[in-house]
């Protein structure tokens, strides 16, 4: 199987964390997510362990919220020991909730409005991610009428195309966020910042992009930062003490992503990073990594009920399901590629290729194209492969389709995460 | 101004239907959805009169929900005498909740489950778009044990490219909607159709996409079905009295689109319908069209703060606002082009380019590349145009932003169609 928390069992049933999911979709009916609790912890101990080993310090990764933030996921990330990253007041809040100490999170985003900054400076968020030189003067500016001094990273674009898709590359110099260093900006935003009362410059942060398989565009990102992070204490006297190089590692959709063996890549990354600190004679920073992805898509399967298998003489068939791009808009948005098992039955021939589609009112509400499977009937059970991550925190209602149930599957038993929309929810804030 | 609907008052503020937007987002706050009700009220009117003058008999518009579906929209359709189609029980139930007459309601979609079925039958749905042969066969299993005979229209695929963008385009012969007319499927599914006793067949639907600027996709798609309707009554001896042909005219986003004349074109495809009808000798069908699009879209303006203006020396500008895919995400999908305002400063010179970009942790998270405008600074409120459709209803709350309220304006006042949603409400299911 596609990972080692998916496998088959007596009555021919897919399971994820050993659970049979033809069960869960019995019980709770489809479009169903579930998401395995057990391998989610896993991946944060390999991103600890191997960060805190090779690293040293204070180095750790980050939970991105983005990935999957509902109050279950902060509680996992506060019992696991991680960090994690904001974009919202909505994920403060919810982590609030969980109880997740926001001492322990960073406040991301391109767009901080003046309630956001007031909001998590009186929640005491650790450290803000500052991407701009307005939000620089509006954070010193409410933590000077707060009477605090917020620690903060200026957030840089480094100039590094990550060779992945252009909509979740983030690196480059032509970018909505961050700051560049190529251009100057970010040594004018580091003087700046350096010069002001109420805020404490840490260090830096830069992202990459996603969907990354290999070490080299972490590294190259590294090699910028730290030279520029030399460059600063050269000529400002400024010791940058964190380096936070954004994102994780990629994850694998399809039997033809490669496997990541995420400990020997951050090992690599690490050696890196000790090199280059050593050759400008810089004490090695505190690093920090935000994975999202790589902590929760493994984690998830989503289950859907089939409505038709439709074959058009001479063209292709098409499978249609309950759900779609309302539970899972990846494919609509980006093209990205799943792979599928008809989960009641694991032992029929995987020999039919077909167009898997959603429901929705809309030609480009697909899970994928030339998808190959056994061959389903109106009624099976579909479950569409490592959903974890952008699935559930990008749903929508469209369609005024309410969402899918969230279970989480421990040690063999389920319990919800997040409970389904009701038709009634759909109006609730109707006038 | 790109619609009539636009103006400029003394203030140098834009106004929407006579209200002025800056207005609204300090009494709203911003993200905000705008929907000037009065030119909603205005297409339906256009498309009522101009499809009983030109079509005759019972033809007229369905209003498409998946455009923008709350309680509000059923209500104004309602009263104007449209009728609806749906595509899922939430679009039913709220519909139901506006007090919108069912019977007066067409239930779309190609994954109708079983409970779909059963309930919109509960509730007395009035006619069914049937996609495909398991639903065919699912309406008359739950017909039978109803007791019921249920009215019901075949969806077919006719074939056609209307030379618009691939993921709009729905009457291909390769589509996961309906069934093709050129591989004889249509004619199997019409046999089958008219042999079962629990279903009355009234006629058939198609749909060729969205997005369309003249009258010749829904002229061509016309000539196919009515050539396949003749070929029915001559070999089956079923005269179909509905013909739906889907969809609705396209909609002006910027100013390189053209102005459509809603009403000549309706009148140029009446007049096309009736003289190949006259050559069939077929006696005209009651016609019916599903504008959504062009209902709402012109109706509404989404109001943002602006949090930086970004000029990355050398490269481009970039404009952060305080929301962005999460309320719309048509750029993310589809790249779709809108028009933005400086809504705060009307008379200022538009000489500014930039890429308006929304507040989510994703490079992709924009409202367009390469806009002009007025150049805005942090806390002035920009305005995107033509938000009415999709907008509202293609809705999420990722990076954990809450949804924007709806405000309805009508005769210049204003009130909540759609309450914002709150922090609280974002975890509300979180167990």
């Amino acid at each position: 199987m596609l990972h080692d928390n998916l496998s088959i069992n007596e009555a021919g049933h897919l399971t994820l964390g050993g659970v049979d999911t033809v069960k869960m979709a019995e019980k709770y009916g489809t479009p169903l997510y579930l998401l395995d609790e057990d391998r989610v912890r896993e991946n944060c101990r390999t991103y600890l362990t191997a960060m805190k080993e090779y690293f040293g310090g204070g180095s750790g990764p980050l939970l991105a919220s983005k990935a999957l933030s509902f109050k279950g996921i902060y509680r996992i990330a506060k019992e696991e020991g991680m960090r994690t990253d904001l974009v919202s007041l909505g994920e403060m809040f919810t982590a609030h909730a969980a109880g997740f100490p926001l001492d322990r999170a960073y406040f991301h985003g391109n767009n901080k409005t003046d309630r956001d900054i007031e909001t998590a400076m009186e929640y005491g968020v650790g450290t803000f991610a500052v991407d701009n030189r307005e939000e620089l003067y509006a954070i010193e500016e409410i933590a000077a009428r707060r009477g605090i001094r917020q620690n903060i990273l200026l957030r840089l674009s480094p100039g590094i195309d990550p060779h992945t898709q252009e909509k979740i590359s983030t690196g480059k110099v032509d970018s909505k966020f961050g700051t560049a260093i190529e251009t100057g900006q970010a040594e004018e935003l580091t003087k700046e910042a350096l010069s002001l009362p109420h805020v404490s410059l840490l260090g830096f942060h830069c992202h990459v992009g996603s969907q990354i398989f290999e070490e080299t565009p972490f590294t190259d990102a590294a090699d910028i930062m730290l030279a520029f992070m030399a460059c600063m204490r050269d000529k400002y006297g400024f010791t940058a003490s964190v380096l936070n190089l954004g994102g994780g590692f990629g994850v694998r959709y399809t039997e033809s992503d490669p496997v990541i063996d995420y400990r020997a890549n951050i090992r690599l990354v690490a050696e890196h990073v000790k090199a280059r600190c050593a050759e400008y004679d810089f004490p090695m920073p505190e690093v920090l990594m935000e994975p999202g992805r790589s902590i929760v898509a493994d984690a998830g399967v989503t289950l859907y009920t089939v409505g038709s298998v439709k074959t058009i003489t001479g063209y292709k068939s098409y499978v249609s399901v309950d759900g779609g791009m309302p539970d899972n808009p990846r494919y609509a948005l980006y093209a990205s590629r799943y792979t599928v098992e008809l989960a009641s039955n694991m032992h029929a021939p995987r020999d039919f290729v077909a167009t898997v589609a959603g429901r929705c009112c809309e030609s480009g509400d697909l899970i994928g194209e030339d998808m190959t499977m056994a061959r389903p009937s109106r009624g099976d059970i579909l479950a569409v492969l490592v959903t974890g991550a952008y699935n559930f925190s990008m749903a929508s209602n469209y369609n005024r389709i309410p969402r899918a149930p969230l279970v989480l599957l421990s040690e063999g038993t389920d319990r919800i995460g997040v409970a389904g929309e009701s038709y009634e929810d759909l109006y609730r804030l109707d006038v």
